[in-house]
């Protein structure tokens, strides 16, 4: 069973999906989300795993428009609380380090500690793992990578600080693709349904879109508009709801929705995915 | 007049706000957005410039936080549409190019252009314009930097190619800040107003909370959901609407969403933004 993910060994989407599958599968690291997509609907990959919002930057709205474009579907998901670790090589210390290297988002995302070590040089890399392996395979003394605590382990080395970040509320949800949606479960209470729809040019456009769950007492788990045109009132919007939309009353909501809108698409529905933490025992 | 903005001279921040400001004021490079919104409490810059949403990567929650927490308020919007050049040193053609280097968004935003032109080796730094000077600075022949057609006038710099995004409807959304709110105008036709709330935690919360504005005939330009713990079922929104918060209406529904939130912030009416497609005279 293949699982396709984004970037390199030890990215945070490879430590999603290894959460989510209990580590079984062989992890495919693939250079662009449209990869992943695509070795899913080509079915070269049973799986795929995408970052799809992150707590503190937003929704990745060019995954939201792969999962509009392609033939794939939703099958689960998992909340993961991303953690940054300064990684460098076996038998150097925090004191020898000159250089980080890192991706800027977790660059930003670790500003106090860095700005506390401002002797520090920070360099900009692609991946975090990336910068890990770089590290290791050209084994340099005076350098650190901030990447996940699995890129440490992946590339044996060591872990020079725990828990970096400014912010620990810091969480990304990741989606689980199948080439294939998931059937109806008897029991679908735990389940949510993405979907992505774009109003008719009408007054409360939006306001009658959410009254056609409202008034079934289905309930929301996230909403969001995105213009369609730079010009204006031309808007696409994101919403995830309780249930399965093979649900009866769940059903007769997507046909209301029908009535008010000129494009919907049912991205998939899913058991409601956990958070996770990850604890490790530290080696090295 | 200061203008404070985060970033290198010739950002796109500082381009934003040289449209909206006509070229006035001085424009003062800050290091990080929170500069910029400290400046502007601390009235050192009568305003500052902030980017709040891009149509391909979402919101930018750090500045919706910052807006929350500080004391500045919103008193205009400029939408720009972002377009990347390709900068060298004069004297150097395309051909002596060996290395790009860039921001990892904008580097993203022309995947297509660096996948044609696979022989070029990408390297991440922290700032498009950034990446310009040290071109510059350096007198380095066989780099050049994707950056903003300003920062190539800035630098005194010349252009190898134009328009190398791959989407042509990258458009960043800009706020303009000031110490104090603007003054209600007679006709606020033209005004939005932005705020955040948090919903009681009650059945249809949401939806509850949108029948205030609907119900009213206001329309809305924005809605996001922004979960606030990462357990579940407690989320911020952020919207905008139509018209001034003084105005007569809007007065009413936002105590009627008083009723509804455990909390909420107006962050400012203003005039509804334009969109700006820069349009420059190239020399070099």
């Amino acid at each position: 069973m293949n699982i396709a993910f984004q970037g390199e060994k030890g990215a945070y989407s490879e430590l999603a999906a290894k959460h989510f599958f209990n580590s079984r599968g062989n992890y495919l690291p693939l250079s662009r989300f449209s990869d992943v997509f695509r070795s899913v609907q080509n079915r070269e990959c049973a799986y795929g795993i995408i970052p799809i919002e992150n707590s503190l930057t937003g929704s990745i709205h060019e995954n939201y428009d792969l999962l509009m474009e392609t033939d794939t579907f939703i099958s689960g998901e998992v909340f993961l609380s991303v953690s940054h670790y300064l990684i460098a090589n076996k038998g150097v210390s925090r004191r020898s380090i000159k250089t980080v290297y890192s991706h800027p988002q977790a660059i930003k995302q670790c500003r106090r500690y860095l700005e506390a070590h401002s002797n520090l040089n920070v360099e900009a890399v692609f991946d975090t793992a990336g910068a890990v392996k770089m590290i290791k395979e050209n084994n340099i003394r005076d350098a650190a990578a901030i990447a996940s605590f699995q890129a440490a382990i992946d590339y044996d080395m060591k872990v020079l600080k725990k828990h970096m970040e400014d912010n620990h509320r810091n969480q990304t949800r990741f989606l689980i693709l199948r080439p294939e949606e998931n059937k109806k479960r008897e029991n679908s209470s735990e389940y949510k349904t993405s979907i992505v729809f774009e109003t008719k040019n009408i007054p409360g456009a939006l306001f009658k879109a959410l009254s056609v769950f409202a008034l079934r007492d289905i309930d929301l788990f996230k909403i969001e508009s995105r213009p369609v045109r730079e010009t204006n009132f031309k808007y696409m919007f994101y919403l995830d709801f309780q249930g399965h939309y093979k649900d009866t009353v769940q059903e007769k909501a997507l046909e209301h929705l029908d009535e008010l809108t000129v494009y919907s698409k049912v991205l998939g529905s899913y058991k409601r995915g956990e958070n996770i933490t990850p604890e490790f025992t530290e080696k090295g």
